[in-house]
């Protein structure tokens, strides 16, 4: 008796990809959607979730619009509620840093994003935008983006 | 020969659900905690993650108290972190909005929240319940609610 | 005839385990990254995504340095942001407690964070760490570490 092989679909897919920065200065933000896009598509996953995050803690992950005068209040904002200088101020810098301020700024805007994948696509608002938030620049940083799901 | 055919249990499910708001006033709190709980019990996941998160960028979910003593507190928070007025303070409004502080606000509070499914529930501390929380009103904005598990 | 009966490997597996602290002040950071290690190599998942969230409106948990400066620094800019004098100053407090100003603090630092889970190691960047952040302590409270991968 002959029979086909049945194949076992095994349902869950997992996808993991970095990517690198260098920002030239202290602080600058960088529209980074296309790259989970095409992480998503090289995944192959349908369904599931994508997990995308700073793996510096001087740094952020954060959805929101992409808007040049909007990102210049965002950093006259956070300048604001947690100043670089006087460097002097953070106990942090008594190690010899002088990004206390940053580990502080990206409390506010936050690590990580998790976004909803549904038909193959991120699952969107009309204006939601990944971007990747530096607040001590100048060296190469990375982001994590991971995919599970189907 | 006669044989039954064996079902294959793929064990990873995926669920989607939109809800919309139009919350009257510019900024306002919903606790949508009762609607996260329906479209588990509609998704038949008993144990996996929860993802709920504002579809618009201007708005957040966020999990504390059902409390409307700390809402207000709330409120009178973020105006004195991300005041309103004047709306020329902010460059975004130059492109003729006037919600810049929104963007600011939602960047406090949050996006969105991950829940643990365990045993077909919301994994919840005593206290927990879940807030859409609209800082620029007066027009349908939607929430995402997405549950992966099995 | 005689067939081996084939195993179906059901691919997704989820874990879940709750950690108690009963921090002896009223604001104080635990690095519980070890706590998470352990409940990761319990769960024996390989790839996935591990979600740690306070089961507290009070309290956060966050992945920052681990420097003590730097948490002493988080300690007095949280407490610039939401002083918890005059206790009369939050609505909040009318209802009896003292905790107001926790409550805001936790959503400056978060209730949770997802870390991606690749080969079996929390996949975090070289100073990632992850704390619990209490801000109305001196009774006992409870962290969820949930895991679901394969």
């Amino acid at each position: 008796m002959r029979r086909a092989v049945k194949k076992l679909e095994i349902s869950m897919r997992s996808f993991k990809k970095e990517l690198t920065f260098n920002i030239p200065g202290r602080v600058g933000f960088v529209n980074i959607t296309h790259d989970v896009e095409k992480a998503l598509r090289d995944s192959k996953i349908k369904e599931g979730l994508c997990l995308v995050n700073a793996m510096h803690i001087t740094a952020s992950v954060f959805i929101n619009d992409n808007e040049s005068g909007l990102h210049q209040d965002y950093k006259d904002w956070l300048e604001k509620l947690a100043p670089h200088e006087p460097v002097s101020h953070y106990r942090h810098n008594r190690t010899g840093e002088d990004n206390g301020d940053a580990h502080l700024k990206r409390q506010i805007m936050g690590r990580e994003v998790v976004v909803a994948v549904t038909n193959g696509e991120l699952d969107f608002g009309p204006w939601e935008q990944v971007f990747y938030g530096e607040f001590d620049g100048q060296r190469p940083k990375r982001v994590l983006i991971k995919l599970i799901g189907e």
